[in-house]
C-alpha cells in the first residue's frame, strides 16, 4: 500500500480536502481499509476513489471528526456512527463488510493490537461471573419474545440452522438442524440429557417428543425460560422436558449426554476447564456429548462493537481454546464439524425477516436499535461468509462411552431421525 | 486401593513371599496396576490374586529383581522384559493389556510424572532435526520391505485402514481409506497434490491413477522411495507420481492440495508451526489439506519403550497440540474424525498376519525383535480400543477456498470414488 500514498494523497487533493489533515485521515483510511473496491466521501463533498478501482461501495463519513474516531478505534466507532447514520454505506450492507472483512485479512494494519489492548477492558467490565453472566444474558436475550418472534422462526430457534441444500425453507433446517443433533448424539429412548443453556426450548422440546428422551434444560434468561415452561405445558411434555432457571454451573444430577447450542460463546475462557467439571459431574465417564458454538479459526476477541452494544462478555474461541474444556477430562473427540456457511445461510434468512418488521422494531425499539441490530445481523453474515466467524460442532465421549457406529453413514441417511441405516460401501 | 493394602498382604504372605521386601513389591505391584483382573507370579512361585477377584490374565515375572524394574520404569521394563521372556503373560497378551490400559486409567499412580521426566530426556536424545529424523526414521522403516511384506496387505499401506463395516477385508479397507482421503480432499481432475512423508507411495499412485492429479510425494525412507519408483514405472505414471528422497522441510513449489498420513507422529512438536509453514508456502490460502495422524485425549508422551525401541522421536499429539500447525496460519478446520476403532481393526489384521509369520521373522530378525515387535502391535490393538491412542483426520482450508458442498453426505453415497452426488434431505 505504501507506493500508492502519494497518488492517492492527489485524489484527495481533487476531491476538494485541502488541509493538511483531511488528507492525511483519509490516506490513513484507506491504508486501513486495504484492497476492498470503496470509495469514500466525507459531509457533501465528491467521493475519493483509489487509483484504479471500480467502487462498488461508497462509505459516506458525516463529518471529519467520524472519520478520526473510525481511525482510533475502528470496531466500535463504526459500528456507533453507523447506528447513528453518521456512516452510511452506498451499496447492499451485507456484501461491503464482506468485502471489507476478505480485505482486512490481506493487510496488517496494527489495528490488532490496540484492538486486543482494548478488549481486555472489556472483558474486565463484562466479567462472567454468577452475577455478571445474568446482567449479560439478560441484556441480550430478554429483549422480549415479540422482539425475536419477529425474525426467528416459528420455533425460537436463535442458532445455526443445518440446511441440506441452500434452498430449504428456515423453518426445515431449524428442524433438520435438531435431529442432526440427535443423530450426532445417537439418542436412545429412555435415556437422560442435560442442556446447558436451552434458549427457548426449542431442542429439548423435540429431543423429549422426537427421542423419547428425558432433558432437563438450564438457561438464566427468565423471559425464554417462562416461553419455555408455557409451550412445553401446551404440549403436555410433563417432566420429559424441565425447565429451569438457574445459571451452568449449578447443574445437579447425572445424565446420559450432554448438550449445549450457542452458549459456550458467553463463558469466559478462564471457567472454561470449570464448565468441562460441570459436564464430567453430569455424564462422567459414560457419557457423551455435543457442543455447537460460534468459533474462529484463530485466537482474538470478537469485534468490540458486538461485545460492547450487542453481546456482553462473549467470547467465539478457537478450536484450539474450546478443546480446553474436555481435554483436561480425558473425554475424546470423536467428530468436529464446521458449519459456518449454515450460519451464513441462516442469518440471512434471518437479515430477511428483520428488514420486513424494520419499522415495527424503529417505532418498538427506537430507530438507532433498530440500525444497530441490521448492522449485527449483516456483520455475522460477512463473517461466516469470509471465515472470519466459524460454527463448531464437537462431538465428545467419555473413555468408558462403546456403542460408536463404525462410520458417520447413519448421519446422512435418507431414513428419517433415529432410525438405523447400514452404512454405504466404499 | 489403601483399604486393600492389608489383605493384599495377607495373600501375598499365604503365596510364600516370606521376606518384607518381597511383599512390598508385590503389594506396590498390584497398587500400580489397579482393579485389573490380573494375578501375579514370581519365580516358580503360586500365583497371588487379589482378593475377591477372578483373575483373567497372570503375569509372572522371572525374579524379583524384574518386578523391582517394572515399578521403577514400567513401560521400559515391561517392555523388555516381556520381550526377552522375564516377564511372561498367562492369556490373550492384546486383551490382557487392553484389560491394564483401561485399569491403568483408573487409577492415579504417580507414574506419571515419572515418565514425563524421564521422556523429556527422551526427546533430548531423539531429536528431529533434518539429521536427527533420518536417523529415526532409517530405524523403523528401513527394516527391509521384506519385513513389512510379510504383515502389510498388498499394496503396503502402513496406515490406518476404513471399515466400512468390521468384516470387510483389510486390502478392500486399505482402497477405501485412499478414497475416503480423497473424498474428504474433493480431488479434482488436473489438480497438484504434495504429499508429506508417503510411505511405499500406495496413496500417491491411487490418486494418481483414479482422481486424476499429478502428486509429489517426499519421503526421508530410501527403501521406501526406491519401492514406490519402482512400482509407479511398472505401472507407467510417469510425472503424475513423483517420488523424492527428501525432508518436508525442503519441500518447493505450490499445490492444490496437501496430504499427510501418519507423518506428524514424527515431526517434533516445537516444529510443529515450521510443518505449517511448509503447507502454507506449498498452498497458501486457496488450497486445502488432510492431516491423518495418531492422536491422544489429552497431551501426554508415547510409552517410553515405544519411543526407545519401535519409533524413535515418535510423539502422538493432543487435538490441541496438533492445531499448533494450522492456526497461526488462519487455516479454516473443516472437519475432523477419530478412527480409532478402525486403526484397532486394522492392527488386528497386521497382527493375524504377523503371528502367522513369526517363526519366519524370528529365524530372519532375532526372537527378540519378533517379540518386540508383537507387543508393539498388540498393544497398539489395546490403545486404539480403549482410547489411549487416537487416529484423528483433520481436513482444512484457506481462508480463500470456496467450492465447500452443503454436507459431508457427499462421503458417504453409494457411488463410487469422485462422482458427486445428492445429500439426503432430512
Amino acid at each position: 500500500m505504501q507506493a500508492s500514498n502519494v497518488s492517492f494523497a492527489n485524489h484527495v487533493e481533487r476531491a476538494g480536502f485541502s488541509t493538511w489533515v483531511e488528507k492525511q485521515l483519509l490516506t490513513l483510511m484507506f491504508r486501513t481499509i486495504g484492497p476492498a473496491p470503496v470509495g469514500l466521501a466525507v459531509g457533501k463533498r465528491n467521493s475519493v476513489i483509489p487509483p484504479g478501482v471500480v467502487p462498488k461501495f461508497t462509505v459516506k463519513f458525516h463529518d471529519l471528526r467520524t472519520v478520526a474516531e473510525v481511525l482510533i478505534d475502528p470496531e466500535t466507532a463504526f459500528g456507533d456512527g453507523w447506528t447513528k447514520g453518521r456512516i452510511q454505506v452506498v451499496g447492499d450492507l451485507t456484501a461491503f463488510l464482506e468485502a471489507l472483512y476478505a480485505s482486512l485479512g490481506e493487510v496488517n494494519n496494527g489495528v490488532g493490537m490496540w484492538s486486543r489492548l482494548r478488549s481486555q477492558w472489556t472483558d474486565r467490565l463484562q466479567a462472567n461471573t454468577l452475577e455478571g453472566s445474568r446482567d449479560n444474558i439478560h441484556a441480550h436475550y430478554d429483549l422480549g419474545n415479540q422482539f425475536y418472534r419477529l425474525w426467528l422462526d416459528s420455533q425460537m430457534v436463535y442458532t445455526c440452522a443445518y440446511f441440506s441444500s441452500p434452498s430449504v425453507p428456515l423453518e426445515d433446517a431449524q428442524v433438520a438442524k435438531m435431529n442432526y443433533v440427535c443423530r450426532k448424539l445417537r439418542l436412545q429412548p429412555g435415556e437422560t440429557v442435560l442442556e446447558a443453556g436451552c434458549g427457548w426450548g426449542a431442542l429439548a422440546m423435540h429431543m423429549a417428543q422426537n427421542y423419547g428422551v428425558r432433558v432437563k434444560a438450564f438457561n438464566i434468561s427468565r423471559e425464554q425460560i417462562s416461553y419455555a415452561r408455557q409451550r412445553a405445558s401446551e404440549l403436555n411434555l410433563g417432566d420429559r422436558a424441565e425447565f429451569i432457571e438457574d445459571d451452568y454451573r449449578n447443574v445437579t444430577g447425572t445424565f446420559d449426554a450432554f448438550v449445549s447450542l450457542g452458549m459456550l460463546e458467553h463463558v469466559s475462557r478462564e471457567d472454561y476447564r470449570q464448565l468441562g467439571g460441570v459436564i464430567h459431574r453430569s455424564i462422567g465417564d459414560r457419557g457423551r456429548g455435543l457442543l455447537h458454538f460460534i468459533g474462529r479459526s484463530a485466537q482474538f476477541p470478537f469485534s468490540r462493537w458486538i461485545r460492547k452494544r450487542i453481546f456482553p462478555g462473549a467470547h467465539a474461541p478457537s478450536l484450539r481454546e474450546a478443546l480446553e474444556v474436555l481435554e483436561p477430562f480425558d473425554y475424546f473427540v470423536q467428530d468436529i464439524e464446521d458449519l459456518r456457511i449454515h450460519y451464513a445461510r441462516t442469518v440471512e434468512h434471518w437479515l430477511h425477516r428483520f428488514e420486513k418488521s424494520s419499522e415495527q422494531i424503529s417505532t418498538l425499539y427506537g430507530s438507532e436499535f433498530e440500525r444497530a441490530w441490521r448492522l449485527y445481523l449483516a456483520g455475522s453474515i460477512a463473517g461466516f461468509r469470509t471465515g472470519t466467524l466459524q460454527l463448531f460442532q464437537i462431538v465428545f465421549a467419555g473413555a468408558k462411552f462403546k456403542p460408536a457406529p463404525w462410520t458417520r453413514a447413519h448421519l446422512y441417511c435418507s431414513s428419517q431421525k433415529n432410525t438405523t441405516c447400514t452404512p454405504t460401501t466404499f
